[in-house]
């Protein structure tokens, strides 16, 4: 009786495992700025809670697996607005979270031992998506010194072998913050259909670009066959435990693989469905507000991080995350003193170890994940007790 | 650019694969009776209901991977009135759905190859979990002869290899409404403590038993450690779109595996879980009424079917299934007929083909499964055009 091979090489969430020690530490009565998880503090949008009180069902009824027709439409005006106009609602299929949608993407296109090429640091969870479907990772690194922009085409080129699948970015970049330009996704969609693969595009975060426009990958029809598009409400409209994400292509042989894998496991839950609908009529302003607030967010975290003797970070450009090198041997230990034996007027901070954001191994041992999801006034005495957490650690 | 195999294997659901020839029959103006899908027409607990309507956050928020603390604390009290009094809350883990259930349950146990021992005919979409995670289903047949009641234990032992993960049964049965008995569960049990393997039981029509009490695989605390059982809020509160549904073990290792794969997709739907919540304190009464009303449905179906020239069938026990023998070859193809040939009044019928519900090759080609979702007006009229499609099929 013993659990599978797949599952044993699984770690836990490092965005998440070290909960229970903050819990510890909330419990000592210390209290804990959360860093390490993108969860906004901003409100969701007031037309969809009211389409959540105003619920008019009698019974909650499964739904297509492919989601809600309405939601689907919603989406296809919604990318008109980005730009996209050749999207119908067939080439959306509504997922449980971008989560699930990844997770399919993987299924679909590899077996197992098959390889999706990434660059490094990527979203840590991409680790467990792959792991489930049994696929190897090929990372491509890139580096904090060139503010993690696209490393040079000719190293995922020469990573590409008969069992690739696809190329997954993401961008606005979790956890680097950095927007990919159109010369960077030009190039990668060039080498992908040079080498008959798909590129996958993790746009989740694409709301939130702080320096000028934001070219979504669906832009560019001429690639459209080969383009995966992994989409999510979360972020956008901070309704991030309602599990409502999509993936969209163009490519129909691809979206019908993934609808036998949706049929199985039926629809997405219909009462968020509903919000997600709603939350597509959510007044521009909403967004432009929430933008507004996170770029003085990052302002306040970037120059705060400036300060502290030692920590080298780079601006992101977009999405609530950045990735800060700090003067510790090991980014992990530090995360756990500063929970376990630390606290400066009774608070103290709680980031994500970076390195399992990499697949090479011993790379971003130093780094760590920081997400700007809390107010100015939090955020600023969160940078105080890395400060002082820092010089703590470091004199013992 | 290619499909994986995993993926080129999967049938669309038997369930689900026809639901365009209806909806071009509903074009035409015939009206379709849905006796394929276990939807049911029961309105939702009003607490779980006002539960949605007064929700009560500003932003929806992630909530921890293995589910609200309430919920799980909830169900342990739930369980409790089963007679299961031994649990607590580290015992549950929150899914999205009994589909995730299954799905993490696999992925748990098996590495690619490994198998699993089911009865036959099973839950059609437990095929996709399995192809999924690329786990091969070990088929043991049960027959209508037999009420699909289990078939001798002997027949599961020979099936039992060093790759065997577990054995999975559903009981109440999905689709045969078989419930099993204490002296088979106990010859389960004592087979897999035997060898070494678990026991997985998919208890989520549990509260539709129409014949007597129903015991929980839970309540068997001796085997405990090597026994899961999967739940849902789908039917039991008639919130199958809420996807919400759980694990239970005393096996912790289990548990924390499983738990690996829920940190990766992050947490189960906010707002559904707080109305599975509510519904834990929906009064029994109105479990009590559902069932009375599909007790009713069932005697209704099971004396129309008997009326029928040439369908066997037999009572079920409980669910709100049965699997019928009809007078044909291919019952796939007469419910192809059914949708694209036949009216009757401008009536017709959709059913489930029961093929799929097999791994061995050619058995149930005749059989099809038949949900009782439907009022007796409803069920009255789609046993006319079954009985009446049956006579026009076989004069063509």
């Amino acid at each position: 009786m013993q659990m599978s091979h797949r599952i044993s090489g699984f770690q836990a969430s490092p965005i998440r495992r070290l909960s229970p020690l903050a819990r510890a530490a909330e419990k000592r009565g210390t209290k804990i700025h959360y860093l390490n998880i993108g969860q906004p503090d901003i409100d969701t949008p007031q037309v969809a809670l009211d389409a959540v009180h105003n619920y008019s069902k009698s019974f909650i009824p499964y739904g297509p697996s492919e989601g809600l027709p309405e939601l689907r439409e919603g989406l296809v005006e919604y990318y008109k607005t980005l730009g996209v106009n050749d999207l119908e609602s067939d080439d959306i299929l509504i997922t449980t979270g971008g989560s699930e949608a990844l997770q399919f993407t993987f299924m679909a296109l590899c077996d197992p031992f098959d390889e999706i090429i990434i660059p490094e640091p990527y979203y840590t969870n991409v680790t467990s998506f792959a792991r489930a479907a049994m696929v190897n990772l090929v990372p491509v690194t890139s580096l904090i010194e060139d503010n993690f922009s696209l490393p040079p085409i000719e190293e995922f080129e020469s990573k590409i072998t008969r069992k690739t699948g696809a190329i997954l970015i993401c961008s606005p970049n979790n956890p680097t913050g950095y927007i990919y330009t159109k010369m960077e996704m030009l190039q990668l969609l060039e080498l992908v259909k040079r080498n008959d693969i798909f590129l996958i595009v993790d746009e989740v975060y694409r709301e939130f670009c702080y320096n000028g426009e934001f070219t979504s990958i669906l832009s560019f029809s001429e690639y459209s066959d080969r383009v995966i598009c992994v989409d999510s409400f979360s972020k956008r409209y901070s309704m991030c435990g309602a599990r409502i994400g999509a993936l969209v292509t163009k490519n129909r042989e691809f979206l019908d693989s993934v609808l036998k894998l949706s049929q199985a496991r039926l629809c997405p839950p219909d009462i968020e469905q509903e919000a997600a609908i709603a939350a597509l009529k959510t007044d521009t302003v909403y967004i432009d507000n929430v933008k507004e607030e996170y770029k003085k967010r990052r302002d306040f975290l970037c120059e705060g991080l400036s300060k502290i003797d030692g920590v080298i970070s780079c601006v992101p450009k977009g999405a609530f995350y950045l990735v800060a090198q700090l003067p510790v041997d090991n980014a992990e230990d530090f995360a756990k003193f500063l929970l376990n034996d630390f606290s400066y007027d009774g608070e103290s901070v709680m980031i994500a170890p970076a390195e399992d954001f990499y697949v090479t191994n011993g790379i971003g041992k130093k780094q760590a994940r920081i997400a700007y999801v809390l107010n100015t006034n939090e955020l600023k005495r969160a940078i105080k007790c890395l400060d002082e957490g820092l010089k703590a650690y470091n004199s013992r």
